[in-house]
């Protein structure tokens, strides 16, 4: 293909154009399974158990980013969002709404990235769309996927499953993902930063031998950890105490929030997921989780206590602050 | 709530506002189902047999137009691709990309069409996201579903099931849709025109007694009946013969077609379908359609031929043209 080529409004009209590209740019990537036929839906075996459904759209500015781009995260996002609800995610739906004029070849790199993350995580894109608008009507490219998963016999999750003693552990270091596109974005750092874009379901699954001791599961995304720890808390009869100095941040992540003026907890990350699981498991959950090439910085960051319906942070000095849920617009478009 | 609230910025943040715009807006419309406890995966019982996935996004432009807004466009879009596919429509997920300043009141009337027509198709919207972009970065509302359906029994559709011989119906009248939406978008017409937007799954299922006739089903969305029935002979050993006065357009689509230069075999219906059954059946079908209220306009349209690859128009004079498949962006956004 012409490197200077460009989609058109008619790539997205239903005509020949859109067949083309459908043929060219789709099917050549995706049509090795279900999608061969282009079916209005793709038909799919049936699922020996309870199923999960998600869907995420993706419009994070700008669409590459270090360590990852729009494709992968749109992926890894709604992979992710199954794997935390305790199944194993099986088939993705791929929906592009694309800008009159976005280069062909930014396309085509976005397709690759989802080809191959989809490959890494064990999942089909089985069916999909492609809308084009004219230019100033989206900035680009903006990604849906949604996700069918297999839910994992075992896990029986839920905020209202959390008991004071439980500890809150996570599998890596913390808001590297919304840093690194924040970096991107304003022209900081020189990609030193990568974002942590990546599946979270081998974490997952390295849980189920202690599904009974594993209360709650979530990948801390928008919000950030104080977003996700306070809805764990919001209305409940117990708390969070978290230690500050057990937060796993990169420095990398901490000298940009500190010179931007964000606090990482409010900050977003895409590839590492926390659990709340019994005091009794904590200890061999985090051995586990270190033992994956995605897990080897797990941690525990605190406790469940008993102070109902709040997230205080200890610090290392002693004090202690109140972690609120992010208010406004910290990071418009960070995912 | 305030006529004269907007969304802002901070509603797609992940932070507080975000969860005051879901817990006001999207809970209090689907919290009554796997929603409740807001997931990030809706956790679904298993599904006795094959599934159909599908998805879409939609742009269209107006949103609102005679007949329909994006909601319920959405909703129908989703649940007709299952239909089509031979399938029940259970679930659905809900993804909004709603820029920054659009009134609360429209998005408020938009959700209130997804649920209306949710429930008149029998479905439930089980998962979903929103995000917000800047001014500018999208046009007010771009909403993706995705579904999951339950195949069912008896239907082997695709395009290599068609035979020479088989005949060609539709549900109505073709192109109300699209005509509505352009006539909305150019002021034309004072709304007389009213888009055909509607569920087929019933449709679907009064085709099941039939199931071993049907051929091949599909909703002639983008590109209309010519990019339909071109799929369907394209590399295929058959063609299709259609007799021009048996196609059933409306007065109003007529008009505005003439006046605009559009063919109506271009034009996109959100709520019709075609089917391709055995000669054999079709009349039995057609009278099936007809004793519904959403197919009192049911007919045949033409017939398989042995003139491979071709779909041929046959005029009330007896001549004869080529219906190609529609190039370029005839209709942008129209979905």
């Amino acid at each position: 293909m012409d490197e200077k080529k460009r989609i058109l409004l008619g790539h997205g009209g239903g005509g020949l154009l859109t067949r083309n590209l459908i043929d060219e740019e789709i099917l050549k990537r995706f049509g090795d399974g279900p999608l061969r036929g282009l079916p209005d839906g793709a038909l799919l075996p049936s699922i020996d158990g309870d199923i999960v459904f998600s869907t995420d759209s993706f419009v994070v500015s700008p669409g590459f980013f270090p360590g990852g781009n729009i494709g992968d995260l749109a992926v890894h996002g709604t992979v992710n969002d199954i794997a935390v609800s305790g199944a194993t995610p099986l088939w993705l739906s791929l929906a592009l709404i694309i800008e009159e004029g976005l280069p062909l070849a930014s396309l085509q790199t976005v397709l690759d990235s989802v080809r191959t993350a989809a490959d890494n995580c064990g999942v089909q894109v089985v069916t999909g769309d492609t809308k084009v608008v004219r230019k100033g009507q989206c900035d680009g490219l903006y990604v849906n996927t949604a996700g069918i998963g297999k839910k994992i016999a075992g896990f029986n999750l839920g905020s209202s499953q959390v008991q004071t003693g439980d500890r809150v552990l996570v599998s890596g270091n913390l808001g590297d993902h919304g840093m690194a596109v924040m970096a991107a974005r304003e022209g900081l750092g020189n990609g030193a930063l990568k974002s942590d874009s990546a599946p979270v379901h081998r974490l997952v699954h390295a849980l189920s031998p202690f599904a009974a001791d594993v209360r709650f599961m979530r990948d801390p995304t928008r919000g950030g950890m104080a977003a996700t720890l306070n809805e764990i808390v919001d209305g409940a009869d117990v708390g969070i105490l978290l230690r500050e100095d057990s937060l796993p941040f990169s420095a990398g992540a901490k000298g940009l929030a500190e010179m931007l003026g964000f606090d990482l907890l409010h900050v977003a990350s895409e590839g590492r997921m926390m659990c709340i699981c019994s005091a009794e498991a904590a200890e061999q959950v985090i051995e586990k989780w270190r033992s994956l090439p995605e897990g080897t910085d797990a941690c525990e960051i605190g406790r469940i206590t008993e102070d109902s319906g709040r997230v205080i942070l200890e610090t290392g000095i002693g004090g202690k602050r109140i972690v609120d849920v992010p208010q406004g617009e910290l990071l418009p478009r960070i995912c």
